[in-house]
């Protein structure tokens, strides 16, 4: 009998843990906790009549079709949908350019195994989305990380790593990887100056950006900014690989997502599917079709805005009424998503600062660390602002407080 | 811009082309083409009233769940109705030892990806599940393939390879994989003095056997085997990781099916599963679930034995009845499934019949080669009898005698 399965895994999957947070939101399920950690949309936003409906519709007209085997790529309405959709960004894409998913997790996934092999270097933010990391993990890159700054992604400072790997005879990372709009963790977005110098950069070193885009129609204040992607489009080019997911638009359950880019890139990324997935299940992908066709999107999309914006005030008010006392705690000023980034004096570890507020004070959040490729700070956390009710913001908050009081 | 992505793909991607079935399938959607060719299981199976009855209940009782993140395992319903379903099949397993995936050919891929490194070896019958190919394919293994028996995999040929490498100081096979039960292509099923042999080996050289069963409920004669799974718990042993899927059991649609194993083994597919897509959709789970608590099984899988028997009939009839006459032409005789594998002279290559069969007489099916993992034969096909209506069965097969008497 086998006793040490370990000595049969792959070298990529032998050491790997999977996602630190899914394994922490097990220990948070008390309901008198309090918890900041997930990254969930409120279920207040789900259009639970319009998924009635359009289930009736879907299994009504065509129950047959829905349960069999269906296109890999994805169903023909549903990409000629996202296409619509992504029309309204200036983002002007065709069939070639778009690969259905099983999630925005799953495209990431499938970007990682298109282009890394282990040793291979990807460029990353400090701090940046912990799911991207565990799934590049998979194919044990080697990571290099850059502080992000106020105004997003640190372009100097991915240039100068380039330029000292070049000097160095080292292969170039294989891609940038970057979530511009409200980014997961830290709710900051990339001004447009840096959007088309990291540009500038992609094709001077025909290295690829992979712009993923889970929060991008969730903005409450300031102007839009156009996406890497549009903007990559105006220069004629496709160096940039959009990732999407129906998860925060819409709603996670239907575990759907879409990748665009170049044929090319589409193309090997749906041989992949095919044998990891094969199709994405037809009546999700329906419901999908459904939301983008008979939602007045506009309307939608403004009322989920109202709706969040006000838990990110409730959320700023209470960090300035609970925190703004303490020295050297600080927090980003986010405009949209569902996130912001709490930096604590840096003798405080938020992993340890984690067991004590959920077991002193009932309220969770994600300890800062795993949000590092390599060689992690210790002193921030996650907080998200999206899933508690008002209340729950208010109080959560002032527990952090109370937490931090005792152990500052 | 970037003009030659290949050269950034990764060594496991670069040249892989995905599953070869796919692609010939979008070449034969005509509809005056009688298709052998795609594994479908007959909508007339699907259970289409207690599926909207499931669905209605479902999104009445718990919308917000049902679209939001759930756990990744699997839901808890769901996984304690496999566990329940498994037992009929005298298998009898923990929550700890069952992964829900999103589709057999996932949890193919998931099973590759834990254990293959670049040019490890993995046994395989020749020939085999070409969906099974491609996942380990993406990884870049090597492929030992031995003849399969009537009676099932050449056990004999499985232990002289392995102690052949052991001779030469080669690592052994990472697994063995197999379809014991009316095996894909070939419709072959292993007897059960073969499965206990397989299982010494397996303890013998501590090779764990991957064990796929889409099938396994399906048998329209003779008397059941015990899976490989069961065999092994009768040694107290966990040497056999299982795969299974709700595609041919109840319907593609859902793309979920489930992998157990040893703790170890699917704590790690966990890792994996997260990283890869995170959770499985929960309206899919719950479908499956209502499916199985709600059913009576016996009465169904009665019918569905019923209905696909009678496919089996003709086709055996309409195979004596059209292609009896030639020489060097012969086909197995499948006790379930979906399939029959039909041997050709040796101077037909089945690739180009292929061509000639859809535009000369409009009938399709599988060429053999792309079920070999090396070295593939040419002569053979696979026909699906369980998705073509019955007059379609018997005209198909006319169709196919008539293309061969042109071209023998």
């Amino acid at each position: 009998m086998i006793k040490i399965w370990k000595d049969l895994f792959s070298d990529n999957i032998g050491d790997f843990e999977g996602y630190t947070i899914g394994k922490m939101l097990k220990y948070i399920k008390e309901p008198d906790i309090i918890s900041f950690a997930p990254g969930m949309p409120s279920p207040d936003t789900f259009p639970k009549e319009m998924i009635r409906k359009a289930s009736d519709a879907i299994l009504r007209e065509n129950l047959e079709g829905v349960f069999q085997y269906t296109s890999i790529p994805g169903e023909d309405s549903l990409i000629e949908s996202v296409i619509d959709f992504l029309k309204t960004d200036d983002i002007n894409i065709k069939k070639e350019n778009i690969l259905i998913t099983n999630s925005g997790q799953h495209g990431i996934d499938i970007t990682g195994r298109l282009f890394l092999n282990p040793g291979d270097s990807v460029l990353i933010d400090r701090p940046t989305f912990s799911g991207a990391i565990v799934a590049f993990q998979m194919e044990r890159p080697q990571f290099i990380g850059i502080n992000i700054e106020d105004d997003g992604s640190n372009i100097d400072g991915f240039r100068e790593k380039i330029k000292e790997l070049k000097k160095g005879d080292n292969p170039l990372p294989k891609f940038i990887y970057v979530v511009p709009d409200f980014q997961n963790p830290a709710g900051i977005t990339m001004k447009l100056q840096k959007r088309e110098i990291l540009l500038d950069l992609s094709y001077k070193y025909n290295i690829p950006i992979v712009e993923d885009s889970p929060y991008r129609a969730l903005r409450y204040c300031g102007d839009s900014i156009p996406s890497i992607f549009s903007l990559d489009q105006k220069r004629d080019g496709m160096n940039v690989i959009g990732l999407y997911t129906f998860s925060k638009i819409f709603a996670p359950g239907v575990r759907l997502g879409f990748n665009i880019g170049h044929p090319r890139v589409v193309e090997k990324m749906i041989n992949i599917k095919e044998a990891n997935v094969l199709n994405s299940p037809k009546w999700n992908q329906d419901l999908c079709t459904f939301f983008l066709k008979n939602t007045n999107l506009k309307e939608y999309f403004r009322k989920n805005q109202d709706y969040y914006r006000k838990k990110l005030e409730i959320t700023i008010t209470s960090l300035d009424k609970y925190l703004g006392k303490f020295d050297n705690v600080s927090w980003t000023k986010p405009e949209g998503g569902f996130f912001l980034w709490i930096t604590l004096p840096k003798k405080i570890n938020t992993m340890e600062f984690f067991y004590k507020a959920v077991e002193e004070e009932r309220v969770a959040f994600v300890p800062g660390e795993v949000f590092y490729g390599e060689n992690p700070e210790k002193n921030h956390l996650r907080l998200n602002f999206s899933y508690p009710k008002e209340e729950e913001l208010k109080e959560g908050i002032k527990r952090l407080g109370n937490c931090l009081k005792k152990h500052l």
